[in-house]
């Protein structure tokens, strides 16, 4: 089957990119600046390299979307979206929760998604329609039955606008505040895809910070969505949601649209 | 020497905790709630039960301060100040950045600390007048040339309160804010003494939480203060900095005094 074969295909990627990752982490990272000042490393260019050059060989026709060297067209319809390192702060501070995030992205949607951390030894798959594993074994979320009792992650309130922030702060009051855990980026979902958190809430995200994230978490019997409960498609617009317990998502868009 | 059994005692009170917590990391935590509603899990119990049967057995005149049990008076002026679990929120969040803290405190002051990270195997290990070391290797911070180019971390701003929240900001602001990380608990410090990033600014820390902080990171290079700059003492008010590089201390004291 091709999406057997797709699967296979975004293992040795993340294979490749942990391999170029690794002597980096902690280690002079090379830090250098782009334009807006956000972070990058000797890591995320050496990573995204390497996925590349696996893609060009194996699926030449498909597009790839990357963070560091941007959009690559193809022809087949299919597009390869890869963020090397998300979570570069943390990585750069030390902290093995980072991850390579690599998705199959047709028609805008996400149907293959894996979120892979190579200190740890970590990875999580996701493909629509099958159950999500971590290292191969199945990965669950978990009930959540009162929003009362979720908890809540996010990786930093820096990265909301004051208003986006003001509705965030809605949600969390909502929410057992005092487990509520901050950093953390990918690795958030991945915990909520284990069962080890109940809600994640971000906005300002981009296609390649989210796309992985979508079928790992809702092979786990997870949901993710926009801040209005709507599917995440390319054309989001970044405000992205996403909750162990699908059960909870009247409750979430509720709080979520009171500012606080 | 003295000195040198106190921490081979500490490195088998760390050895019991570990092994007390392993079994409950990402497993059913047996979460109960305090009066004040933090999280508290088995673990954090069984893992200070585990020191306090060693150090009624090797140490029992000394006095004991656990987070979990409160105080056992001793006779001998020594206080062992103990965490089991720094970090419980990002423990039952699937993290395994939360740390065992192990101290020993003098006539308040802390002379000997330990940061251990049971699951990842990593142990700090700091002393008055010693170099600290990070599994038997030397750790050391990191110099910081100027106050715009440091990385700062803190666990969350929802542990500020208004006031003290709108100082960090004043910090937060002068300082590389898009390498600023959040969450992290003592971990935080553990970096910080290793190198990886240069500031860490917390409030509302009580003495089991930044006890044996003081000695990793001093013997590493580093400084630890309150916000007015003045050394850490058992009577200190809960705001805690961490400094990679001392010769910013004056920036930071400067930026901090600024509400933003």
């Amino acid at each position: 089957m091709q999406l057997d074969d797709d699967i296979a295909l975004a293992q040795r990627l993340a294979e490749a990119a942990g391999a170029a990752i690794r002597p980096w982490f902690r280690a002079d990272a090379g830090t250098e600046r782009k334009d807006d000042a956000t972070p990058v490393t000797k890591a995320d260019r050496a990573a995204e390299e390497a996925i590349r050059r696996i893609l060009a060989a194996e699926a030449p026709r498909d597009t790839i979307i990357g963070e560091e060297f941007g959009t690559k067209p193809g022809s087949s319809g299919r597009s390869w979206v890869i963020d090397p390192i998300d979570g570069t702060a943390g990585f750069l501070a030390g902290r093995p929760l980072f991850g390579t995030l690599i998705a199959l992205v047709v028609e805008g949607w996400p149907v293959l998604g894996l979120i892979d951390q190579p200190i740890l030894g970590e990875r999580w798959v996701g493909a629509r329609g099958r159950p999500t594993t971590l290292n191969g074994q199945p990965a669950r979320t978990r009930t959540c039955r009162e929003l009362a009792e979720a908890t809540l992650a996010t990786t930093g309130p820096h990265y909301f606008d004051d208003h986006d922030g003001a509705h965030f702060m809605g949600l969390a009051a909502k929410t057992d505040h005092r487990r509520m855990v901050m950093g953390g980026d990918c690795y958030n979902y991945a915990m909520l895809a284990s069962g080890h958190l109940d809600l994640v809430c971000e906005a300002n995200l981009k296609l390649h910070d989210w796309a992985a994230l979508v079928p790992v978490v809702e092979g786990a019997g997870g949901l993710m969505c926009d801040w209005n409960g709507d599917p995440l498609h390319a054309g989001s617009d970044g405000r992205v949601l996403a909750l162990g317990d699908p059960a909870r998502l009247d409750d979430v868009i509720e709080a979520l649209a009171c500012a606080h």
